[in-house]
């Protein structure tokens, strides 16, 4: 492809996309197809011969776009909405055509020093200590995996030469995201080895329970070597009271790790900065900018106060990337699995100052402000009630009818293509879930998806 | 941002781009900088207001530019160099406009579905059995350590449940990727219990080295459950005996891991298929198109014939992310740590097509010819010496003269800022290493780099 073609496709594709956004409200959040469709209607084999971006990009339109699960749709209220901003492709664009990879300071400095500032950056704005050292992982589930592999460092730090020993415990709560036991799994801890401490009437991890869980262990021989509360839960946002948490995970010499993928975020806004109270002791936190703070995907910031901990777990440094010593110069590559490090800080760059601290609290608090108001007209609702706490802008609620009929009443908002939304169960009970996350969604979406409720519900109630 | 803005914007970045990437030749590969020169220039806050995107992007081009190490140089010879292609860069910049997440089949069905698409065009690309089940990882440090997982899982599948044995060992060679002893200790297996089998005069793995030391630890009750030869190591390109590897893995029931996420791509040649033999006895392996397949970081491709493992490995499916059963949908969520999946198969997909097999074994095959033609000048030179054969595009080479010259001759190259070569450690010496990887390289930029080296080469005699 010359320059000129380069050019002039590149300025195709970003039509399409502005168009495509701007536009996004016209399309099916869900695609109206079955498992197996799109394979079905693409070739078995690529072309032997180069083919015409022309036709790439049509076939882009016609065959992937109707196959596409809209993500950056307004009225995407599943798992946890998300936004790519205009900034953050922004970044994304530029991040494609330098194609860098900053394992090592020589490798990618701008990519290893922008790392560093937007990382000091967004901890300022979560309002965490000057010697929390920062690093970007793709996602929370790495970043997680991370803070456990640190965590048994510390505990067992002949684990790096002997592997595990087995007598490590680790304690999360029953609401904690499965990435936190996935990690576990892998780490070759064994999920015997992982406690799935109860949670309370508002789905936070009861401490008591915890202390008593950690207790039994060490009496048993084994050592509580790591703890993971979580300030935002996958399926209800609940908030895990870190602080008394703390108190627990210190009397154990446990490492805390805070999992505040989604509900970090929030911490931003003055008046939410509290939830994040007791953080400020951990050993480590994740916050995913991917997933509220409006930066593509994937981007996951790590914090951790005991950087030497994760390096002694990580670092391994043959001689084909050994570079000149200095004490300025961070190779992240030391700090992780991966050795191939995208240059995703410049995205967080772009959305960091584009909205600047005040325009990203004013879309943040919206969010809250929506799952709210919406919260309050379901509570008034005769036909519905709320299933959860809402502290963030994650609404948990039911139709006031079996778990059939709310399956029912799913379905059937998720088919008409209007709305995405999802589901979990709570004490047995299964229950809706309406995530507010994304940039473009205004309260006449939110108001939108409220009718469609109720007018399912009174579909499923006649059919029932 | 308004629609308007970012139309205005984007047009502005792609010509960035486009101009970027035509003038690439005039950028220093290297930056002239000391660690921390970015820290220091940029506010250590993040502005409270937004900022005007002109700003931005004029800090971007007058404060991050002049720090990048430029991959995208064509004079970029370090590592393992790679290519953002222009459809590549395309792909991207679709993939951060609709910032989906495959998770699961639903949360992306046309992210699920072509990723299965793009794996089996370059599964019948590389010559691979249908058998083989494709799954795309970010990269081949999170892609090996995958197969490491599957195969702990093969080997002892009570350790899900009840964590590591620690009586199991893996194998690797001396010249293995340090990755592959990373992902060993991250997954708790301890060094201790990662065997590096030394290699022979072309530095490929001692076969009748790995079946003494297969054999020595399953005298001493240990468990040979992995075995990780390497098609292109990263000191040399050297390609391991696959095949002989695999009768020795399968005499031992050892998983079979091969590690071809430089070399692999090279099997597309039809003249150089044979590089895989062995691989399709496999249970696993890596290939990296974002490697020589001139697709943007990041994405690796791994394949497995035992799909199943994997999944029992890393399944766990909370009820907030289950849906509907189908045999046709994949939930690629279940084969991995990880649960974010960027949109990475639109790139290769837009990669694959552009350039069609016979495009992309062209420009593969001219970089074979080139590192060839620059190895025979570099043999034919008295004052200069091939260190290792060249299988592929990756030239080992010394000044005859000590470490420390070579050392100085390297700093040299790199300092002009004409070219980026980097080095390694061969039989106790200091060797430098040239590898032709990126898409614009022309054999004018070979001759001009092979000019530099003679010419740093007399420099370095002169001052000794």
């Amino acid at each position: 492809m010359t320059t000129e073609e380069f050019r002039r496709y590149g300025r195709e594709t970003v039509d399409w996309m502005a168009d495509y956004l701007d536009n996004i409200r016209d399309y099916p959040v869900l695609p109206d197809m079955h498992p197996g469709d799109l394979m079905d209607r693409l070739p078995s084999a690529a072309p032997e011969q180069g083919e015409s971006m022309d036709m790439i990009l049509e076939d882009f339109e016609q065959s992937i776009v109707p196959a596409l699960t809209h993500w950056n749709h307004p009225r995407f209220f599943a798992y946890f909405a998300n936004s790519g901003s205009h900034p953050g492709i922004l970044g994304e664009m530029l991040t494609a055509a330098l194609n860098g990879n900053g394992m090592v300071w020589k490798s990618g400095p701008a990519i290893t020093e922008l790392e560093q500032v937007t990382l000091g950056w967004l901890r300022q704005w979560l309002g965490l200590p000057r010697e929390f050292f920062g690093i970007i992982y793709d996602t929370a589930s790495i970043g997680t995996m991370h803070a456990i592999a640190a965590a048994r460092e510390m505990a067992d730090p002949d684990s790096r030469r002997k592997g595990n020993s087995g007598r490590l415990v680790m304690y999360i709560s029953e609401h904690a995201n499965f990435s936190v036991e996935k990690a576990g799994m892998t780490l070759g801890l064994g999920q015997d080895n992982i406690r799935q401490i109860p949670s309370d009437e508002a789905f936070r991890m009861r401490v008591d329970l915890l202390r008593e869980a950690m207790e039994a262990d060490r009496r048993a021989g084994k050592k509580p070597f790591c703890v993971v509360p979580t300030v935002g839960t996958t399926s209800t946002s609940s908030i895990d009271p870190v602080n008394t948490i703390a108190d627990v995970a210190e009397d154990y010499g446990a490492w805390l790790h805070v999992d505040a993928a989604y509900g970090g975020a929030a911490a931003i806004l003055p008046e939410l900065q509290n939830i994040l109270d007791g953080a400020e002791r951990a050993h480590s936190i994740v916050v995913n900018p991917h997933k509220w703070l409006f930066t593509p995907m994937d981007l996951s910031a790590f914090y951790t106060r005991e950087p030497e901990i994760l390096r002694r777990a990580f670092s391994l440094v043959p001689e084909y990337v050994k570079t000149a010593e200095d004490p300025r110069a961070v190779n992240y590559m030391e700090y992780g699995v991966q050795l191939g490090r995208r240059f995703r800080a410049l995205k967080l760059w772009f959305v960091m100052r584009h909205y600047g601290r005040e325009g990203a609290c004013a879309i943040i608090r919206s969010h809250i402000e929506y799952a709210q108001k919406l919260a309050g007209l379901i509570r008034s609702h005769p036909d519905f009630e709320i299933a959860a706490p809402t502290p963030f802008s994650l609404v948990c609620f039911r139709y006031r009818g079996s778990d059939d009929d709310n399956r029912a009443l799913l379905e059937n908002i998720n088919a008409s293509g209007k709305a995405f939304l999802s589901h979990t169960v709570l004490n047995g009970r299964f229950v809706l879930r309406l995530a507010v996350g994304n940039i473009s969604t205004r309260w006449e979406d939110l108001e939108e998806v409220w009718a469609l409720v109720k007018q399912s519900a009174k579909k499923t109630a006649t059919a029932g």
